[in-house]
This record gives C-alpha cells, structure tokens and sequence, in this order.
C-alpha cells in the first residue's frame, strides 16, 4: 500500500501579517507564533507523521526556493516545484498531479496550503488518514470541512448532506458570505468551512482536471517526458505562462458531481488576520499577547504585541485592543479590530514605501 | 574688559525621554528635536555668540567627560571638570567659581543648564549681554528669569519687585506650585520662572559661597594650589566626598541680600518632558509631530513619534495624544498626557531592566 504523496502549496505572497511578513518573506516561511517554527514547518511536520518525507512536493515561485529548501532541509531540491507565474491553485494541482502520475500512477496525495494551523495534531492525523483511506478504495474528491464555531465571514462554506458519517457528499460550495449568511449557515448545522485541503487518488483528481479544465490538464500531461529532467524548469515555466490563472474550487469542485466532505474537527484556523493570530496565543489576565520580545504593558488591554529583535523591550501603556508589530525596519501600532481597514492601509503603506514590500 | 566665562552644568543622569535617553547618554547629550544638534550643543551655541571658546567650562559626571568633548569638540580637556559624584550645584558651582577665581578674579560669569531650549536666540544674547554688564558693575547675583506664558507646576518661581526694569530685586523663591497658587503667580504678574541660569561676577558669588556655605567654600577655595596641575582630579573627587549636597537656590540665592532677577522674553523650555518636547515641535494638519524616521499617521492625531534609526518606517493608526519613541533596543508607546504616570512607569520598567538604564 503506498502511503500517500503530500503537496504544499506555498506561492502565497499576501501581505497578512505586514510588516512581520514581506514579499521576500511571505506568511508561511515566518514563525509568526513566536514557537521557533514557521508555518511551513509546521505544516511538514503534520504531515511528516504519516507521510514519507520521499513523498513531499512543495509547489511555490521561483523566488522562494531557497527559503523553502532552508526551513525544510530534509527534502531534497526535485521535490521543491517551481511556478514562474501566479496562476491560483488549478495550474499548481494539475503541475503536481501529472508530476507524482509519472512515478506513480496508483497514489493517492493531500493538496494543502502551507500556511494553516491546526490545533489537535492527533485528531488531525486521524482524519486525515481516514481520507486517504477513502481516497484509495473511491475515486472521489475529498475536501476538508472545518466545523464551524462561529459565523466567520472570511471562509468559503461547503453544504454538505446530512448523513450523519465522517465523510459526506458535497451538496454546494458557497463563496465567503456576509455576516447574516454565515449565521444562517452556522444555524443550519450542515455547513462546513472550506480549509482548501484535499485529498483524491491521482487518477481521480487527474480524471477531473481532463474533464473540466482540458487544456491545464493536457498541458501538464505532455510535460511528463521532461519531468525530473534538465528540461523540467524550462518547460513548466513556459506552461505555466499559457495557464489560465484559476481556483481548484471554481474550476473543478463546484462541478465534479464525486466531491465529498470530511468532518475536520481539529481545531483550524488559516490565520488570516492579526486578530486570528492572537486569538491563539496565550494570554495574561489582562488578555495581553506578545510573542517574541520583553513587553511591558501599563494600563493596556486586549492588545497584541509581536517583536521580531531579540531582546528589545516593549513599553505599551494606555493601549486597549491593539497590535504593536516591530521589526527591523518597520513599526506598525494599529487598532485590531479594524481588519478591512487595516488591509487597506497595509496596501497605502506599500504602494508609498516599495522598498518596505 | 574680560568678555566673560560661561559654565556649562552638565552633570544630569535623569530619565527624561526615557528611551531617547540612557544612563549612558543624558537628555544634554542628545538630539531631542531631531536637528542635527544635541541640548549641549545648542547651549554652547547660544553662549559662543558673545564668549569666547576659551571661556567656556563643562562641569559633569566622569562617565560623561568624553561625550562633552566628542560632542563639544572646540573646549580642551582642561575646561571639562568632572565631579566624580552628584552633590546639586552649589558645589559644582563652588568648584567652576574657584577655579576661574585662580585665573582671573575679575571675571564675570554665567551659569547655565545644558538641557534647555531657547526659541529666540537674538533675543537671548541681548537678555544675557545685559546681565554680564550688570554683572560687571554691580556685585549682584542675577538670575535669569522667565515670563511665564502658563500656569506651570513644574517650575519653581521667582517674586520679583514690580520696578518696571529689565532687572529688578528679587522678594522670593518660590517652590514649585500646585495649580491653584500657579494661577495665581500668573495672573498677579510680579512672577516669572525660575531659569536656573545665573550671571554673577567671581567676586560676588564668592562672597555669597563664603557667607552661606562657609565649608564649601573653603573646601574649593582650598584646592586652588592644585587648580591646572594633575593634581586637581583626585584633590577634586576627594573634596567632593565631603561636600553636602545642594541647590545654589537653596544655599545661596534665597538667603542673599543681592538676589536681582532679569525679565527673560525670549522664549523658554525646560522641555522636561515629551509633552512640552511636542509644543515645540512643527506638527501637520492632524497635529501629529515626528523626529527622524519615516511616519505615516491614519487616523492619528496628537502624537509624537520619534525614531532613532535612520529609514524605519512608522505606521501609526488609531492613536490620539500618544508619545511613541522607537530606538534600537526600546519601543515606548504611551499616552502623552500621563506625565506623572510616565515618569513612574518609566521608573518601573527601570528597575525590572537595568540594562535598558
């Protein structure tokens, strides 16, 4: 029985976590929990519990290689792919999929994001193995389903059938909703959220990726000759330039009619925020978090303070509610609550400042 | 006729602009304003329009001794003087008149702070050419006093005779106020601040040091011989482990028949504190003011921001009335208006982190 391939997926360069993270040094190769790990680590060593480190693929640009190779030294350079272009998640599956098809045609994979945290690794494992279970006797589309514990406004939903087991078929995928929705959706009792995590057999997802997105797929497919060849970069990289740029969901979940839902009850967050990084960390009695750094806090509630130099000390007073983010070259003081403006801001900052990015 | 000598006291170690500020490095020692200049410098300015560069002496702590002459590269060694404890300024004072009394009895001389800010500084000269001529002819003991624009309680006062001069007899010193009397020396108009800068001829201080604090003078007097020979540090140190500590206003001023106070207009600041260190800084259309760095306010009014390292950048949202001063080791974030508060929080974090002194 082969144990299954694993896929990272981590081409992000968003700019959460700014000015923590930069371009050069997105979210998931930062230890923004201060724990002496980085979000890709982290992710590696879930996975690392039942999946053979020969069995991991990194997908992420070109820029990034290196810090990937860095933060995960047991892989070797083949298994980290590059994109030369950002094409969303299709292109990057498919990529993948026709990769791991030419050694391997029978496996079974997990596609995963690189920069998600999970708080009960066993119960993690648990699920994630029952799906690769599954994903080895049916030829379906697993996606994992997060049980939502509040009506989040910024994850796409999955409704699912009720039929009370692990694993459901997927009624409909539902974009990220407004706040009366997702009540309704949390009510409902039947909606998961989307962790964009999935497992499938290779002659599943690839069966899908031919079907529904031909040209992606027969792109990648007639890549097999270069692949682990000298010639690989080269023709990827002008693949990837014919590529539509395209979401797996939107151009292959929402229509596969073998899309199924498993019950991920492991505690999730993709962290997306400030206020969801602090949401997981530990707090004191005046709900204060820091991580990294020597903080002192007078009179300051609710408020999050990350530094990023050894030893530096923080002075917080008359701060209720906020994030103090500190680094080298950039010092951030911002409301928390205050996400959407807060994005805004960081794309004003950047868009001033091109060498901060 | 002599041009005059200008003591420059410099001995402070306080916490004001505490992180700006070190033990290691006094507020006299730096660039509160961001202009390229530091307090002493600024002092030594105002003072070389009309003294001449050999006039000048420096008395501070041993620590201190080769920042003055890093930053006051124009004075010899011999003019810094060290005191190798604190003992307030009479005996400093005592030590600065001894030694000018061994070279030149007939001197006049003036004695300055060296953390003060003086916006008009024609004005100024004009002020303190004035009292030196008053000096030379009349064995007064002058202070410098200031017309008050506010109800201060961080000041001392001086009650003056209401003669209508420039220089008038002084009725009393005046401890620093509660709000209330505050108001009240405002509003009576015979009250001005008391600078701590003095202008006196050797004679007359002499007279004055030998009449209230006999020991002291004695003590300076006696070390004459030793004056300009390498005898003079440990004779000095040694003498000072005798000394009381205290004020001259205290010891000599509020005791002496002579006392007359000059009306200064020209614009004074302790700037004791990052509160009154804004009031004289340019501030934009939100009000906010930033010395060094690179700031971008978002909804930020009222704030001061000051960065030592050259290029961060701040992004400061959220915040109304807040000092936030970044240096290479500290962060400070706090309401500006909590002076008191500030100084014992201030107080607090020195005493958990010595090293950050």
């Amino acid at each position: 029985m082969n144990k299954g391939y694993c896929v990272i997926m981590a081409g992000g360069i968003g700019s959460r976590f700014w000015p923590l993270s930069r371009s050069a040094k997105p979210k998931q190769f930062i230890d923004a929990l201060g724990i002496g790990k980085t979000f890709i680590q982290m992710t590696y060593e879930r996975f690392a519990r039942f999946i053979p480190d020969e069995n991991f693929l990194v997908v992420t640009g070109e820029a990034y290689k290196s810090l990937v190779l860095e933060q995960l030294p047991m892989l070797k350079e083949e298994q980290v792919l590059t994109e030369p272009c950002r094409r969303n998640t299709a292109p990057c599956i498919a990529y993948a999929t026709f990769r791991i098809a030419k050694d391997d045609p029978e496996a079974v994979m997990i596609v995963t994001p690189s920069d998600h945290y999970i708080q009960q690794e066993d119960r993690f494992e648990e699920v994630m193995r029952h799906a690769l279970a599954h994903a080895r006797t049916h030829p379906d589309l697993v996606t994992v389903g997060i049980r939502p514990t509040y009506p989040a406004t910024g994850y796409g939903y999955i409704q699912k059938e009720d039929t009370g087991e692990l694993i459901s078929p997927v009624m409909a995928f539902k974009e990220k909703p407004d706040l009366k929705t997702a009540v309704g959706f949390l009510n409902a009792g039947s909606f998961v959220w989307n962790s964009g995590m999935f497992v499938w057999s290779v002659a599943a997802i690839r069966h899908a990726l031919e079907s529904f997105v031909p040209d992606i797929a027969r792109t990648f497919d007639g890549l097999a000759p270069y692949y682990h060849t000298d010639e690989e970069p080269a023709r990827v990289n002008a693949a990837y330039e014919t590529c539509q740029s395209i979401s797996i969901d939107y151009a292959v979940m929402e229509k596969a009619k073998n899309s199924v839902v498993i019950d991920g009850d492991f505690g999730w967050s993709d962290i997306g925020t400030w206020g969801s990084l602090y949401e997981h960390l530990d707090k004191d009695s005046s709900l204060n978090a820091r991580i990294g750094g020597d903080v002192l806090y007078f009179d300051t509630r609710n408020t999050l303070a990350k530094e990023e130099l050894p030893g530096k000390l923080l002075v917080l007073a008359g701060l209720d509610d906020y994030v103090v983010a500190d680094t080298k070259d950039v010092l951030l003081v911002c409301p928390k609550k205050e996400e959407a403006e807060l994005k805004q801001l960081i794309e004003t900052v950047l868009k001033k400042r091109s060498d901060i990015r």
